[in-house]
């Protein structure tokens, strides 16, 4: 398909380098127009590749009149993408509008040296991000200080966006798959689980620790707990090391997800594990391909993913360890 | 209508009081369905108000289910508000899908004594934020700095969640509408520009100052500008203070949003106030009623909106005052 429409950024971003808030982005055939307001003009003729900018305050109705002015048989579009009311008013045109879903997505899941690159640049920063909170978490810290720490820590201090709200949290807290901040405190003895990330020039970062707070914070993967949990986080780091290490181009994402699943399952915590292994990360957070038991997404050579198993045992304290790793000379390669 | 289906998270939490990020409500007839997740379905069962919790790892399915099942002839949406492939999955049912644009922001464009409270309490606790941030604010930070600062200010270092991410802006970047942080530093004599919101229990506050750097910064309504900087500051509180004084219950949105255009255009800056003068606030940061030119909204008791009217000099400076205010008694009062 030649002739498609493209509101979200991040795809628009894809297309052409550059994106804005309100931007409507029409390839139509060889040529490639990026609508938006006149705040974003300039930049945008700046910055965007490829593409004629055209300045509307109403973008959809510009993007309509080019649909007419051009004679467009056929234009494809994520009906995903797309509200209801913003298609219908598209569609007042002989314009047929073909749905094709996980448009953007599906043309992202491989990705370039280039993008690889800046994706390792993300992770560069955010390994830095990790390590400079755990300098600075302290004892008597509650969860919303520790919360606000790991914004500070991950942005760099402003210097760069997150790519989520990162997540902090306690003992059983950790036990909650979408844990808020409380008021529990860290001190010697308990469980910090952290899942954070960054973006560096709009690629994600992200990742997840699990660690005992001792007298200070270490987020190595060698870690003590009680015989209980350390059981536990054995399992998690065999599942997570296991899943990277017999990772092959060719195989299933659902087979990524099998290597994980059975070493959680063999040690007797299988229902303890309540999500998927991993998902891609790019441009955006969550994106192809999805490492999960129902996917059939065959995993090739350039796709970044994540490989984050866990155990949650709810009200007494959960475990995640997660890395991003890009598919490279047929294996699975750490970022 | 009795019947209609929600998705937006406050959107549903205004019907029940309670709302995740994954979730559809119904309402049909005297009954309503709340559907979520099983990460969800505890809080939703302690929390949601007058509805019925159901739990599905499909909530697309399970509401055409029950459409079924209840056999419903009509249901609201808001066309806005579902994409078109989740719609298209709906409509395979029996059922008649009716548009409503803005079918939830209607219902909550006045708003009751309880959520007044709730936004005072959002405004006096923003308002705190804007002072700590004036402390705090010295003398070589750069804006990304700044902007680091007023995100811990307003969150109260991480107590609260922020409506939108805050602009801080020195100068000539003041005067762009969508200002990103640059490394430029304050210093004395240097304009800064804040504009900021938290949440409180989800109600957004929202507040725009513009102030000059002495030794130190001050946010008061008073400031000392250069002659030419401190015609528009004079010019823009002007049109703040009679949009505020002048506004009256029965008027149109679009006589209210003329009160501060006229103060602006009369003084010379018309073509530089190029945004409207105000929008809703609750739990949207932006929702109805608009107070543009082009808004017949008619202004009612209860009703809660901003005032920021601004002067913009690309490359020069900008200038905003922003207040929220409630109509009681006829008449609009600063929260």
């Amino acid at each position: 398909m030649n002739n498609y429409i493209l509101k979200d950024e991040n795809a628009i971003y894809y297309e052409c380098g550059y994106s804005s808030d309100n931007a409507i982005y029409l390839r139509l055939g060889s040529e490639a127009f990026f609508l938006t307001d006149g705040r974003y003009t300039q930049e945008a003729k700046a910055q965007a590749k490829n593409c004629e900018v055209i300045q509307s305050h109403n973008l959809l109705k510009s993007a309509r009149q080019l649909l007419r002015k051009e004679r467009i048989r056929t234009l494809a579009y994520d009906p995903k993408e797309w509200d209801v009311q913003s298609l219908e008013f598209l569609q007042k045109t002989q314009t047929h509008f073909a749905p094709r879903r996980q448009l953007s997505w599906k043309k992202r899941i491989i990705k370039s040296p280039g993008e690889i690159e800046l994706l390792r640049k993300a992770v560069e920063l955010g390994a830095q991000a990790f390590e400079s909170f755990a300098q600075q978490a302290q004892a008597g810290m509650d969860e919303y200080e520790l919360n606000f720490l790991a914004k500070k820590a991950l942005s760099h201090t402003g210097r760069y966006d997150l790519s989520f709200d990162p997540i902090v949290a306690l003992d059983a807290e950790a036990s909650k798959p979408h844990a808020m901040p409380t008021e529990q405190r860290l001190e010697e003895g308990r469980l910090l689980l952290m899942d954070a990330g960054l973006k560096y020039k709009r690629y994600c970062f992200d990742r997840t620790r699990t660690a005992r707070f001792g007298k200070a914070l270490e987020f190595s993967m060698e870690q003590r707990f009680s015989p209980v949990v350390q059981k536990a986080y054995d399992t998690v780091r065999k599942a997570h090391d296991q899943a990277i290490e017999k990772a092959r181009s060719g195989m299933k994402a659902s087979e990524v997800d099998a290597l994980a699943r059975g070493v959680i399952e063999k040690a007797g915590f299988g229902e303890y594990f309540i999500h998927s292994t991993g998902h891609g990360v790019g441009l955006d957070i969550h994106e192809m391909p999805f490492i999960s038991s129902r996917s059939d997404t065959i995993i090739e050579e350039g796709m970044v993913y994540t490989v984050e198993p866990g155990i949650y045992l709810p009200g007494e304290f959960g475990i995640r360890i997660e890395d991003m790793v890009v598919m490279q000379n047929g294996r699975a390669e750490v970022l």
